[in-house]
């Protein structure tokens, strides 16, 4: 067995207190061995003067959108979809796919994030990046059908399908799948009618966007009758193992819904803001025991992949939807931000303790916008940043070590995407 | 004349264009000689890799709750104001005060911040740490007349009459001075009568917080028939030099009474989401032609005084409350930040040009979340983080080379202020 001890740090427990201990890791089977005093390893990691916590779980992203970071922002999401996004997107190849998903896990590295759920097109390009780069991810591709002729929504359905079942438990378990309608809106009833029961025998979770605008609402409404969610459930997309991403507008019926599935909701606060979606209710829907995790969306919609700054954004707008500034209190966004999002996406993950997986990020404390310390968890719902994040640990392997990525070499992995998207903008200025 | 060149970087101009140029400094002077292609200077920053743009100012702050950081939070702003904030402010001594100021003007050069507002009191032990570290502040010594009897009150207005006019220019014209009533139901009716035509007679522009909570407005328009800045106007306080913090609940009538008098308001995005304030009009103040500046207000409130977080935050509240995604885009925000706090401040720093002050920041841009680069002010609204600051420069002088402040000694100031938490917690445990 070889063993990896972090040691001289603080500790975030799954109760939100926090200790002061040494973790000592199994890095064989990925495992935590120990919390607890003295300590020792076969390779060490400085946890001195710093906060051990899980590793951030990222519940909703498009990973290789970060190719498109910063390419069109401050427009409707409608208009920004179909003017830059769409159009944009028509025009990646599949190493700019590699390049865009080098370059988002880089960055979720470097913040601490160590797992993430992701919806695309060209899924085997965005595995090879996680299976090189060390972390988790439970991926998919997306399915579109509307504005397509049935061959093709039909072979979008089937990739989908195909997808999920060949990626399931890829990268020794690291990689794991689910099957992903884009959403309830662009997706005809016909697919999901006939492929959500087919995912759900081979035993496949489902993840789409749900309820993300209120545009995305009213059509279902005049249409169905029904609400969103409600429609769901009928399609049988509502199951325990599944979750939605944003969730924003959504009533007390949908809630309810929710509470009673088991499935889980990602919250994504910067994009909703972003993009001008709307507040999604999350402190009524932690108050009904609705399972929420967090996630960024894509970079272009964002503009980054820190969690931390997203568990920031959830604590704010939460408080400015519920009107109440103790709705959504810090230790509710860490624990969105870690078990939250693990247990939504069906990881186990999110927790330290005897037992868990081995994934955890270790944050330096030493730094004027986390002085002084009366709350360790304050400072990691409003204070801490993405470069606060000294190391990065995933499934018992050292991924950072003092802000050195040991995984992907950085600036072959920034000079590339850099290249990729002066090709794209070139192809796309033609 | 000694000068500073600031070599191989790119350049964010007044109109928000970007340009590859040096820019050379007269630090005698503290102006910026010329911007443009191969400038020597007697000393160099390395601007390679990296955006240039005018140092941050931070429009309303109150610099020694940095020592409060943390303290509490997830309350409503009265319950957190009379249970946690104003007791332990209530037990703060003089060198508490100075520790707290030391350290927020420490994270504010680490963040690229060159000049702040600040209104507390023991004004002169934050005007010294201004004095040391090297930036540029309009300070002044906050009145409340509310639960103090007739002495008390008039001294705390006298106070902040006398120190205005003490501190005005000093610090070599760093330091200015503003005649701050800490709000318009916090301070008695008479004493606005009495002291703002005695500010104004003496040239001293006034800052208060107006309109941050619809509970502040409701008993102005209850007992006076008019909404608050109409009630200020009365009384002599919207003045052009004026500016006030917050305007979160301001109506039409409002917007044009500020944009007539060129009154400046501060938006603070994070404190009015953290406190469930509320959400500023802010497209529709830039609209009316209303000066519109960002603050962090107190890092007990934030909990950070990065104005690139605030910028960010203004960006996406902006969007949520015009319910319009292409509002308060990224040039909105980044003009805010810079030429916009700085105009409401009455400061001419704010903007890179000939002549202008030398108040400058230079952010790295070798990093994957700022990667790759269509848009370096997107990057700079939507991306960029506090620890992508290189360099800082105000009035001529370095305050930060590659990440290490230069005027202040970073451990001495972050120990000062463990210390002085930990004997404050002791002091108000007892
Ligand atoms: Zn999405
Ligand atoms: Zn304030």
């Amino acid at each position: 067995m070889t063993t990896l001890a972090i040691t001289g740090g603080r500790v975030l427990l799954p109760d939100a207190t926090i200790t002061r201990a040494d973790v000592l890791i199994d890095q064989d089977a990925g495992e935590i061995l120990q919390i607890g005093p003295d300590l020792d390893g076969d390779e060490t990691l400085d946890g001195s003067d710093a906060l051990v916590t899980p590793g951030f779980v990222n519940g909703h992203c498009h990973v290789a959108m970060s190719l498109l970071r910063g390419y069109a922002d401050d427009k409707p999401l409608e208009n920004w979809l179909r003017e830059d996004i769409w159009p944009a997107e028509a025009q990646l190849t599949d190493e700019d796919i590699r390049a865009g998903a080098e370059l988002g896990v880089l960055e979720m590295i470097k913040s601490g994030t160590t797992a993430f759920a992701d919806m695309y097109f060209e899924v085997p390009e965005i595995a090879a990046a996680v299976e090189e780069a060390g972390v988790r991810a439970r991926l998919g591709h997306g399915i579109v059908t509307v504005a397509k002729d049935e061959e093709e929504a039909r072979e979008d359905a089937e990739t989908s399908l195909e997808i999920a079942r060949e990626y399931d438990g890829a990268a020794d378990g690291r990689i794991s799948a689910a099957f992903m309608p884009h959403s309830l809106t662009t997706v005809g009833e016909e697919y999901l009618a006939e492929y959500v029961p087919r995912a759900r025998e081979a035993g496949i979770p489902i993840h789409y966007h749900a309820n993300e605008t209120s545009e995305e609402v009213t059509p279902i409404v005049e249409e169905r009758g029904v609400r969103p969610l409600a429609y769901a459930a009928e399609k049988g997309m509502l199951d325990s193992q599944d979750f939605v991403a944003h969730g924003v507008h959504v009533d007390e019926s949908e809630i309810q819904l929710l509470a009673e599935a088991g499935t889980g909701v990602i919250h994504c606060p910067a994009s909703n803001m972003k993009l001008a979606s709307g507040m999604a209710p999350v402190q009524r829907m932690l108050e009904a025991g609705v399972t929420v995790g967090l996630g960024t969306d894509g970079a272009a919609s964002n503009n980054d992949l820190s969690m931390l700054d997203e568990a920031r954004d959830a604590a704010m707008l939460g408080k400015l939807a519920a009107e109440d500034a103790s709705a959504v209190p810090a230790e509710s966004v860490v624990e969105l931000v870690t078990r939250g999002s693990a247990d939504a996406l069906g990881l186990e993950s999110g927790r330290l303790e005897q037992g868990a997986p081995a994934d955890l990020a270790v944050i330096d404390l030493d730094a004027p916008h986390l002085t002084p310390r009366y709350d360790l968890v304050s400072h990691l719902a409003y204070a801490a940043a993405a470069s606060d994040v000294r190391h990065t640990v995933c499934d018992g392997r050292v991924l950072m070590r003092d802000r050195e990525v040991l995984t992907l070499e950085e600036a072959s992995v920034l000079s590339r995407a850099r290249e990729a998207a002066a090709d794209l903008r070139t192809r796309l200025e033609d």
